[in-house]
């Protein structure tokens, strides 16, 4: 099983309006809202491919239940006073986003999540920990969630940014899936030059594998000394967000089965383009998925 | 006690950003939140006079407990799934809105308003409906709610929009408190062109008064062949939300107290430059209604 945690996660709100005009009142057309954050999104896309997947993160009163709504095991310990929203303006082909800063986590919500992953490890073959982190939650924690997977012998993927992507560089033993923004904050403008280097340096520091996502530009890996790069399938268009997350997904199952390097990159790239094609984030185009993973192999 | 009924609350959302730019994301700085809807900000606006008032409507499992956070008592009968948000993103002086229509009634919900108005007539010296109306409840909901006040010997001001507006119009029988956009639906460009022969026509139509807010022209009032008009007060900017929710509060004061109308009128202008002052809608600047109640008439 695939363990996914989130520890900031969020309702994603989609508002459908004629036009977004800055000072003037809008009668919002459709109203979509769905249970969301960016581990939640890796735990759909990897529903949808069938793989056996658990979400769990904090929340409040009733969000994990939301997500078991999809049909994914959920447990969300209600430790939060409301979940965050994230509301996108979507208005003709422009998306405009508001993204609330959450309400504060409280001093045991450490605890009860280390908690949380600590009760699933048993049945967890690898823990992915996703996104932002809660005002309140200090910056070491997804740390301490890799430490306690790797005492039990299960690896972790970790999708950070800003301090906890630091954190995590400099604890090191764990697989970093940053985006190239991302990285760019750990290792600076090396990110853009040489993207390659960039992840063999942060792979070297790490003693494990680095993968930096490079949106247009596809996506490079790093083992030690080892580097893989990925172009991403030509003319795809569409709604980016949740690419990333895509590609988490594809990087946990590939590790889970011990799929060689270029092949888990092929395979995320596919994925990544699939979530692009799919108007929703956390949902991948399936036939986009499965031409791109086929075609380009052929 | 003065009764407010709100068919459509709303969870009124502030976002403060530095900016909103279309195409752009935003994190948002802060988020305020508060029970709202044109019947809850007539009672928060009574409720700061030490008005007896009681807040009622259709909402969720939670509205309600938050309306009484305030101080106000309330019941909102747990009919709709959620209680819509109406989000406004204010950067910098500017201000932007989207309007959520808010979760359908169901079936059951014109009955269970109906049956919660009814209980708390005998206590009632008025009862002031206010706003929209949730999709699926139907436009003649506020009409069978005066004419249920009306059996029980308590007047009824309604403050309404578009087919319910124009339901009460064809009814008659309560006091009707539109704005001028809301007046012209009904009763066409005679309400731009001689605002006092507009009110006049409709409360020979409604054997009944009319009072018609013109925003920054002030408020116009008829009882039968009767009209009077007050100017607004000058030089008073801020925040318009709300304003015509503190002149409906003003009239019903007034009624329930017997006030004549060139007093009310008076009150209303200065309560609802008032609320203009207030940067919150559903609050008035108690200072600035003072000086314009007491220093106009000296």
């Amino acid at each position: 099983m695939i363990l996914t945690v989130t520890p900031n996660p969020a309702v994603d709100v989609t508002y459908v309006v004629d036009r977004l005009t800055p000072g003037d009142v809008h009668r919002v057309e459709r109203v979509l809202s769905r249970p969301g954050g960016k581990g939640v999104n890796v735990a759909r896309v990897l529903h949808q491919l069938d793989e056996d997947v658990e979400a769990v993160g904090l929340g409040d009163a009733s969000f994990g239940a939301g997500v078991e709504e999809s049909g994914i095991r959920a447990t969300f310990v209600d430790v939060l006073t409301t979940v965050r929203r994230t509301v996108v303006v979507s208005a003709g082909g422009e998306t405009t986003s508001l993204w609330e800063p959450g309400s504060p986590a409280p001093e045991h919500a450490r605890r009860a999540l280390l908690d949380l992953v600590g009760s699933r490890l048993d049945a967890a073959d690898i823990v992915v920990v996703s996104g932002s982190l809660p005002p309140g939650l200090d910056a070491g924690v997804p740390v301490a969630i890799a430490d306690l997977a790797r005492e039990a012998g299960v690896p972790a993927v970790l999708d950070l940014d800003g301090d906890a992507l630091a954190r995590a560089a400099e604890a090191g033993g764990a697989v970093l899936a940053p985006n190239r923004v991302e990285a760019m904050r750990v290792l600076g403008p090396l990110v853009l030059d040489d993207p390659a280097a960039a992840a063999r340096q942060l792979s070297g520091r790490t003693r494990a594998p680095v993968v930096i996502t490079l949106g247009e530009d596809g996506i490079v890996a790093a083992d030690g000394a080892e580097t893989w790069r990925t172009p991403a399938p030509e003319l795809v268009t569409g709604n980016p967000t949740g690419a990333g997350d895509a590609v988490t997904a594809a990087v946990a199952r590939g590790l889970v089965r011990g799929t060689a390097w270029p092949e888990i990159l092929h395979d995320a790239t596919a994925l990544g383009a699939a979530a692009v094609r799919s108007p929703v984030a956390g949902e991948v185009d399936l036939p986009t998925y499965e031409a791109l993973r086929t075609g380009a192999r052929a």
